[in-house]
């Protein structure tokens, strides 16, 4: 039996973000030896405190782990992760699986892939979705490129992140579904901001277009959970606008690989795209109502 | 007590479409005396049948009636039947309530609600969702502007129509909330559209994608019934794709009047248009598709 | 001989703004006897200090003209100084020709064609480009739609008002190639924007990429003009931007009638509408640079 | 005294494309001695026949220059030549000056200049305007980026493959601009299909439109160019439209970077992007067209 597989894998973790820390507590809830590693190392004191032994590099993490997990914040840190002085990939073990979480391009993933079957290890795409909320609470939704052996062996673990995993295709189908999803969410959001800005501009309380959109075909979870954020002019992060920003410019990149145009994404890039080069601070992408109500 | 709020006032009804004549059925069936009016007489066959009263003009409805409704297809529709040779204006009875459930501009509906006032009768705009099948099954929702007085007096109607109404303020309000309601569908599904061939380009299925839709923050109702629609390219009309291709317009002619920016909704726009130029038939607006699939 | 073409036809005008006054005083320096009305009286002050009849309302122009010019800002503008109270078209006299130079849809002046038609008089639509310079040095270019006899009788006076004019086909074609043009100027200024925004995003002076495009494949006359605008942030009104904003609204009109999409130009008039939106004073159509330096 | 700036510098030429040979005939012509790589080293030919010597690599060609060109066609093609296998970076010479002539994201320019810092050599970016006509008679446009000083050593190059050059900044600025100018050219090409599209929907032919745009301000070189090939629908490549869509693409990733809205370059990339995917040859970028008349 392979070792990814083993009933209780030894886990490698890079990228203690928003997503990567409450992850990591629960597989160390769930009792797996977890080794970490984040570029910004005081990022892992509370998974050392909880039982996660901190490495000196993504090298040493990668050379420590049955099961490497990366979830980093965008491509140029996934490509500086591996491929970097001391990277992942230099300390990978045959036999071993990598489950790379991050949101990239297809493109990126295939990369990666490639580079790992070189060093006798196998790579799953697996980006996700559910937020903060769903890496606390072990609720993820895993998108997952590869092949369905790989995945069948980390299934355990998956078990532990998250509640769903949908096996989508070779490796890149997992982003490539992914970014399809945040294009999807970064419209609904964007086109509810426009309905909003249309409303008010017009001279009508803003609530009354939710009130009415909750009981619409139009509902969704997404709307239920931004609307009053746009209502109220609140946009903490949860999901970083800058990150969203991100992925619509990966999706618009894929459809232009592809000769797919994407007009109204597209359009709504450049949205997002104004609030973020107005922005002081750290915003939701709820905030892309920002460009109407400054 | 005015005749427009009797147990059982008279209703005149001008426009016996794919959503007027169900209204009238349901009317009829709830024991309403019921005067009817089509630019095709023809259409009027089934109301007659179950007991209706064919008139000879929008005014001779109009003079028959304590509660006008009218639901025709766009702005010079309306216009046609309200100021037209034997306009339903010229007919109206003092104390009548006007109920316009058509789509059109807050402005054409602020212009009819003071042609009403003029001749001594109230105006509602009451443009509804639902679609044909909500007209049917008397489920339609009414987004209603104009004076709570006239619409107190109206409801034992709507609640023969539909389930819900909402009152959304002065006379426009309706219109306001509908073209942003139905600017947010039109957005929902254009973002289905994009995502659907961003993923068949890439060569993977678009069930993949629905399926990770469904069980994501993004479901929605009207991508629940339109997403089976746009991967088996069926568009048989719902809901028509040139009727919200008008919509969409008249979303973008207000957002143009009071200056407020509507850049995805203007990218949108153009590939409905785009379709409805190519399109030989009436589809329905999931045809969105064929901008991508021929 | 028709009195129209009569060597010193007696011209009527209506619409003494900024174009309309300087044309006048043109034909009055030709010799014409003019006869004028404006909405405001007072703009009518010069012109009847150098010689022209103020009239009392729209009618009494037409009663008094073998060629009636109108040139107001806008659709509604010419609908109610042909149709209101005491409009043109009902002193029209037998014979004479109706010249509308100002910009509205084909579908207007195929109308207003139609009520000339109905009253024995002759219609061509003739919008002008040249802009005020243009009407007071008498160079206007005329793009003129309708019958060639009728335009064969008026050349004499577009020959005062200007150099040039095109035939370009029947009622309505002068209006939708205005509208084209129009398209055409609003999209070159806005990418001279948008790459000016660019550039100076990245730190460099615009001045640089002004000098570079003036000797380039992509100079023009509306970008030597516009540029040292752009560069300055000095937006008097020439060419105003809501006229501007008015006419691309008018072409995305036509475009969205015939199913031709216009995706550029949608785009490009959600940027003008937000700086429309912002204004707070009159500004030229050049401000669309305001859209990223307010 | 430095080679680099020595009356008769070897030079050395990667990128024999349709840009590429044309340049160095002429520099042949000028008597200088001239080392040439191509991926594909039968497009060497013609050089070779003419005198040029034809280099196995990359870092042959920078081993044997004291002014280095290259003039590849997209930023991947100019990474693979200067950091690949046997790369120009490995045998830059100490004191030389690499002139960076393809069309590539400021950012790499940045990266290539601080790479020949590295190696003791100085690096301009001078991407060109002025096609394979410009090549051909020596009349390019240099927009330079980089220090003045290796600017005045190459300007007597320059001089032999164009009549201007403008210093703009430093690194990267030459390409910022480049990308700007590049931009303009896509909307006024894109801006004429889009006028074109409309006329011609409206049933008048386009010929008419292209007749008054030639007398009007919007009248450009690169206008005059193309509208004929649009009327035609004749699109054999001069600059190919796969490349203008590149240039888009930078263009929208720097302004994303520097957080610049480009709401109408977004669009119009779309535009350039759909007639991509559809195309089966290479075809110019004239064929925007092709959007509209397929």
């Amino acid at each position: 039996m392979n070792s990814a597989g083993s009933s209780k894998a030894k886990i490698g973790l890079i990228g203690l973000g928003l997503m990567g820390r409450p992850m990591g507590l629960n597989l160390l809830k769930a009792g797996y030896a977890l080794t970490v590693w984040n570029r910004t190392a005081a990022r892992a004191e509370a998974l050392v405190a909880a039982g996660a032994r901190l490495a000196a590099s993504p090298r040493a993490v990668a050379e420590a782990a049955d099961v490497l997990f990366t979830i980093v914040s965008d491509p140029p840190a996934l490509e500086e992760v591996l491929w970097g002085k001391d990277g992942a990939l230099s300390g990978l073990r045959r036999g071993s699986i990598h489950v790379d979480s991050s949101t990239v391009s297809p493109a990126l993933a295939r990369r990666a892939a490639a580079a790992c079957a070189e060093r006798g290890a196998r790579f799953l795409d697996a980006p996700v979705t559910g937020g903060t909320w769903g890496a606390e609470k072990g609720e993820l939704v895993f998108m997952v490129g590869g092949e369905a052996g790989a995945l069948a062996e980390v299934e355990p673990i998956l078990g532990v992140l998250g509640k769903r995993w949908f096996h989508l295709g070779a490796h890149g189908a997992g982003q490539t579904i992914k970014l399809a999803m945040n294009l999807i969410l970064a419209l609904q959001v964007g086109a509810l901001a426009e309905a909003l800005a249309l409303v008010t501009g017009a001279g009508i309380e803003g609530e009354k277009l939710v009130e009415v959109l909750q009981s619409s075909m139009a509902r969704a979870p997404v709307l239920d959970v931004k609307a009053p954020l746009l209502l109220k002019g609140e946009y903490a992060p949860s999901f970083p606008l800058r990150l969203m920003h991100k992925d619509l410019g990966l999706a618009l990149d894929l459809g232009n690989q592809l000769g797919v145009a994407l007009p109204a994404t597209a359009a709504a890039r450049e949205v997002y795209n104004y609030v973020k080069g107005a922005a002081k601070e750290d915003l939701d992408y709820a905030a892309v109502m920002k460009f109407w109500k400054k």
